[in-house]
């Protein structure tokens, strides 16, 4: 067991015994096993010094429960780091910033406290997963859909907390900005409520997010300001109707148009999330193998030293009648409107010579359980699973199969010209850093996930047997956290291994962001005790020491 | 001239004097004509000793102006107030919550940063004025659209850090929302940027808002942590078209199913914002004379000691053939589309007894100069004007002028069973504390500028000369906050004068929220040197003694 840095065993047992009366024994976890399931599965130093590991976790179940645990901390000067539900795979687990700090387990608060599909929100518990949102919500029969990341084991809580993404209108999928109210226990024990949540009796918890006053909210997200354990979420009343259509265009300079006129149809309300691709795109090729048909002659410019030029790609493409990037426009609303979006979208599109529409899929709502098994990408529907969900499997392009990966996802200018420049930064950084497999490159399609951001993914592969492969992407990822940084790209989201590197690349007047952020957390968590070091705030106790 | 409370002559003639090196002698006002025009005319106690007025003035024309007096300020313990452009009529104007507060003008930092009309942001300084930003996109035709509040001097930046709201689609509506990304400058003095605008060489400054790690920005609106100085702001990429339609529905109880509809629209991204309104309400014959057709029978029905009924104003108009309620729908966007959009809406209403349809207008996008001067409701196409202004004027309705007025915008849930209960509440309590004149009741159409939230507006109407009116104002205004607040509804927005009272009743825990405010004021701002006392949150140097 590694114990938090200053902390002694007698205080540590002092306050597992305090931890135990406050939530029975039977929810503290203290044996190797048992703590050994907090680890961050895809651990870029598993199993060597400096992987961060917790020391015990405690699983509270109720908001009481946890201000005592909090109270408890501070008592015996224990640092804590609150976990909600679902895995958290690529950016660090369940694993604290700082080693040795007891896991607060929230997945036994799982009640869904209200869904209203007539004002269109939904309250929920951290230990609500999308798949117990979505079961609540089918029972009941509401007319409301969900918004929702890969996999629907995570907690709409916990990924909105982690700014996490999904695939609806932008409004929604912004998962932290859909956010409306919240419930959160400080670093002193205190309960505090924000928005409408604060004024005793409100009805409107899930409708306003402001109140009056300065909003708070946003301390509480990639951060170390207290535990949030309620949240409301506003949410999008369910359609009539669903309709998928891809954009296929053939040349690779094609994007520029592409992305300008898919930005003013989305700025306009008339989409959804916009899912570019291409289908000589490695990472597709590893990730959603059914959507490309790669023979052995794309594998091979891909696997040439330094990788092949646009203009090979688009000789190829070509060769094969195939598009060079593609997008999928997803459309929601009544039947007549989802089509005049579609009409207009193929008008505003026709300029782009050699550009193709299919209708991929069209439906109308609510589905039945036999189509929701056949829709081609169920979390546009927002219906939880697990699909997509294995990226370093073995595969044809893959044949060593990976343990796990990090992302480094940078937020780029939503243009295709920015994008285009990403590809030559970046794809020369990749070869030149050594980063393998190197799946980067003037195929790479920009994420849409954020509203109104395009993310520049590069996944990096760990090994739980390879500690010198870990070394190395361990300094390929600082390092290219660092070049793209000096272009204007930082990163949207992080495991804890990486977050003091991102954190300061938001460097204006000498990082006063990251200062003022700093000065804030000494203020209210003068003992240290919230998640030391989470979003690359470290209290003053632990600063310089970590 | 009032000093700041503990401020000596002798400090505060050396703050003068850092001032006036800093920027100028003609740039800092301390004579009683210029300091005059910073008090807020609608005051609710115009002339009396507890009005609240500034001692001086001071405009810088850049951030390192801005930056220099709160340091100098800091040096000689004095609290600054810093205003945009606009005149916050009705909220308390230029005043500050402290008086002897020095007014920080930044009108003269007015300059438009960047309007990108691909990626559809803009990026402005405090002094930038609605129509300041209109003639800067219409001189370049650029392709995007603003949205806008009623008096189009305000300031975006001003606007949005108030919280205040505009006309098109939700989104962009709630201004604070919108926005993306800040400059701003701290209690220190030290300048900081949020979101990408903290990356250096980042493109991405009006895009993407969190960048990395907790979101500070909430914590500049309706409070006092900085001076805010540049803002992005995300845009709607201009429509084609525009089509404005109005549904109206004959009986009291019909607001029920008509708000659960267009609830649906609206959540579903079908409509801007939907107009409530009512050819019965007083407010509405104030404020707009044009809008109705009002005879002698529905003057003195108001006139009535205690007001009409539901029922009896319900047989009124159904005598005139005229209906009790109507809402304008706003859509935007393809032409096919927005009919589309429209003939649904009517398809899901057809099922309230008795609805009507009127297309009201309908523009094929950029309008021309002789079109834009027609059109009925310019701001809803984003055109700023002065049209709508006047509340109060002298009219049939008012045969007695008033001087000037405030608000009282309560936040109630978006449901025609609670907008009811508000009529009995509210529609009561005006009649028994005797508030003149009484204008709200069963007629009262809910106001809808904020995002998902009903705003229940009470006026209240100040006088210059009537010293006792103004006295049970006060009182009145008072009283209603802490009897809505007992049915858990409170204000969004509200002028210094209220602003304690109104922060508390946002009450949980013992308020839990304001508290935590505080703590983090007095984390940032140890002089107590900016807006002390805005948003109900007091230094710990003026706790208890303002």
């Amino acid at each position: 067991m590694k114990l938090p840095a200053g902390v002694s065993t007698k205080d540590f047992n002092a306050a597992m015994a305090a931890f135990r009366r406050i939530v029975g024994e039977q929810w503290v976890f203290t044996s190797d096993e048992d703590v050994a399931l907090y680890r961050d599965a895809y651990s870029v130093s598993w199993d060597e010094a400096d992987e961060l590991v917790a020391s015990a976790a405690v699983a509270p179940e109720t908001v009481e429960q946890v201000q005592a645990v909090v109270r408890a901390a501070n008592q015996h000067k224990i640092p804590l780091f609150a976990i909600s539900t679902g895995k958290n795979l690529g950016y660090g687990g369940s694993a604290p910033n700082l080693s040795g700090s007891v896991i607060v387990d929230l997945k036994r608060m799982n009640k869904v406290i209200e869904v209203d599909d007539k004002r269109n929100f939904c309250i929920v518990e951290p230990g609500v997963s999308y798949f117990d949102l979505y079961r609540y919500i089918q029972e009941r029969g509401l007319k409301v859909m969900m918004d929702i990341p890969d996999p629907g084991w995570g907690s709409p809580l916990g990924n909105a907390l982690d700014h996490g993404v999904g695939y609806t209108w932008g409004e929604f999928r912004d998962h932290f900005g859909a956010h409306c109210g919240m419930e959160v226990v400080l670093p002193d024990g205190e309960v505090m409520r924000t928005g409408m949540a604060a004024v005793p009796g409100a009805k409107t918890w899930g409708e306003n997010k402001y109140g009056y006053g300065p909003y708070v909210d946003g301390l509480f997200a990639q951060s170390n300001f207290g535990i949030v354990t309620k949240m409301g979420f506003w949410m999008m009343p369910e359609p009539e109707h669903f309709l998928s259509c891809q954009v296929s265009v053939p040349r690779y300079r094609d994007i520029v148009p592409l992305v300008d006129i898919v930005n003013y149809l989305e700025d306009q309300g008339l989409i959804g999330n916009p899912r570019y691709s291409s289908p000589l795109d490695l990472m597709t090729l590893m990730m959603e193998p059914e959507r490309v048909q790669a023979d052995q002659e794309l594998l091979d410019m891909h696997a040439r030293p330094g990788g092949a030029s646009a203009e090979e790609f688009e000789k190829y493409a070509r060769s094969r009648g195939m598009e060079y990037w593609r997008v999928l426009l997803n459309f929601y609303g009544p039947k007549e409107t989802v089509y005049a979006n579609w009409k207009y979208a193929q008008k505003k599109l026709a300029g782009i010579d050699g550009v193709k529409f299919e209708e991929v899929e069209s439906y109308a709502l609510p589905l039945d359980e036999a189509t929701k098994k056949k829709v081609h990408h169920q979390v546009a529907l927002g219906i939880p699973n697990m699909s997509i969900f294995s990226i370093g499997a073995r595969s044809r392009v893959v044949p060593d199969p990976q343990d796990g990966h990090v992302w480094l996802g940078s937020i780029i200018s939503r243009s295709g010209e920015e994008l285009i420049k990403a590809h030559q930064v970046f794809g020369k950084a990749v070869q030149e850093l050594g980063i393998t497999p190197a799946i980067v490159g003037p195929f790479t399609a920009p994420a849409y996930w954020v509203h109104r951001t395009f993310i520049f993914m590069v996944p990096f592969f760990v090994s739980r047997s390879d500690k010198a492969r870990n070394a190395k992407v361990r300094e390929q990822y600082v390092k290219l956290v660092e070049l793209a940084a000096q272009h204007g790209w930082t990163e949207y989201r992080t495991g804890p291994a990486f977050q003091d590197v991102v954190a300061k690349t938001y460097s204006f007047n000498d990082n006063a962001l990251l200062k003022f952020r700093t000065r804030l957390k000494d203020a209210i968590d003068p003992n240290g005790i919230i998640a030391p070091g989470r979003g690359g705030i470290w209290p003053k106790r632990f600063r310089g020491k970590a």
